[in-house]
């Protein structure tokens, strides 16, 4: 059983870290278009594609303690090294070595020793880019997310790494999210050939809500996420999984002050606690993974 | 059969590439004293001790030719990275996440599924030092290869980490060289417990003698080699070996345009063809290592 992850940064490596102890094959397809931090900068100075989500998703499916530390390590003190993942420097040096950001990333598997595999969404050079709610048009996936979205879009055309088409036409779920809604999951269906090719898989695709909302999805409840969704996908989506467990008062006090609310489980899918114990409003990888393999097991209606 | 090579830079790579095709169990002692380049910036940036020698000697043993290449990469571009080896920030960045050299190096080991150990000479900060035969004293190895040397010595006291001692006690041979005699050889027998870790060990002693000479060495024929080694040694070289063929005459001639000349063979040691085919005056890892293996099987006399 094949169950394929689309999204990018912490809420995939979330998903991810939480399916991987359970027997089944996992895909995870990231978003490229990371324009910030230690990846926007070795993407400026060196010409890869962002490795940062790419990152995050092979340390979330590396059985390797030590690896995996290594590759999450973010250097904090070298002139020049400073503020540098060593996993980015590691996919960058990959990448001059096998001359290929798909080729790198395979290499960065082995090496690693992940259980399943990470496919960039595309190896096509583009930026996301964003029409904002207030007319404001922006450029780069690390400016977007402050302010309200009204549409995203690429800044050119961008095609689908084919093997994950491959990977999805043969997957018994499509799993959208968790992530940040148009700087994580959509940049991922705005590639040439994605809306294609979940047409033509009988995987059924599955999107985990946010449990809480701001900036880019200020108001949004379930409902305005799954409309929002559908019309970028074109199609309905099979099953939508959200929290229904508001998080304590205090974590969502904290929350408030940032703008950030909590997302009302308002659509007529799969309502679940699915919360995290702790300070953050976070989905729980063991409970969310369980969720989605209740609906690959045909559990959950 | 165990080998202990101890040394340094290119020459311990050179050796230890050929041996780790036999079946014999190896141990490369490296010194930690380098001062220059990457590991000089890494060493007084982040407190490191110096990993250029260990990199080189890891590499030589590993059996996995991308890892191989991925830490011998060196960043031609990049602001801050440019001139930094991975293989230097990987063995940084360990010993920021382990806590120790030693632990450092181990961790790399497997990382890099080498055959055999690389262990550091000692785990202790210090400097080479020299006093020139021209009076001057300089400190540190990167000074250090260019004017003739009287005498060189530790800026401070170093102990010996403990498991060389304990690889040394039951080794069958210990290979010193090849390698920069005062900057990689010398600094090993500098640290305090080697010449007692020899003195203490069955193991037969072997020393390779370089096959072209300058800077430090100026004119030493493979005589005044064994006489200098043995000085710090407090002991006699069991077995010594000497490549006595010249190279080409071009070769010779694009040497002497920097100084260095042929050693000659003039001690009364093991006598044989170890040069390596091509532009360089090097040693052929594959006739050295059947050297160094037939004074392991006592066929060389």
């Amino acid at each position: 059983m094949k169950i394929v992850v689309v999204g990018g940064g912490t809420g995939s490596f979330n998903i991810l870290s939480g399916l991987k102890k359970y027997p089944v094959e996992l895909v995870s397809i990231v978003t490229m278009m990371d324009s910030g931090g230690s990846s926007g900068i070795l993407r400026d100075e060196f010409g890869v594609l962002p490795t940062g989500d790419v990152r995050r998703a092979l340390v979330a499916l590396s059985e390797d303690e030590i690896l995996r530390e290594l590759f999450s390590y973010r250097f904090d003190k070298g002139k020049g090294l400073s503020g540098h993942s060593f996993g980015n420097l590691l996919l960058t040096v990959l990448k001059e070595l096998k001359g290929g950001d798909a080729k790198a990333i395979e290499e960065a598997s082995k090496i690693l020793r992940i259980k399943g595999k990470v496919l960039p969404i595309t190896t096509w050079d583009c930026q996301l880019c964003a029409e904002l709610k207030n007319g404001k048009k922006i450029k780069g996936e690390a400016k977007i997310g402050k302010e309200e979205v009204q549409n995203v879009y690429l800044d050119k055309k961008a095609v689908i790494y084919d093997v994950c088409v491959k990977e999805m036409k043969d997957a018994d779920l499509i799993v959208l999210g968790p992530g940040d809604f148009y700087t994580s999951i959509l940049p991922n269906i705005l590639v040439d050939g994605f809306v294609e090719a979940v047409k033509n898989s009988d995987a059924k695709t599955v999107f985990v809500c946010n449990i809480m909302t701001k900036g880019e999805t200020k108001n949004f409840t379930a409902k305005t996420y799954v409309k929002e969704l559908e019309k970028y996908l074109g199609a309905k989506i099979d099953f939508v999984l959200m929290n229904n467990v508001k998080p304590k008062e205090e974590i969502i006090k904290k929350y408030e002050k940032e703008d950030s609310v909590f997302v009302e489980p308002d659509y007529k899918g799969i309502k679940l606690n699915l919360l995290k114990e702790g300070d953050f409003a976070r989905h729980d990888p063991k409970k969310l993974s369980k969720a989605v393999l209740a609906i690959l097991l045909g559990i959950n209606k």
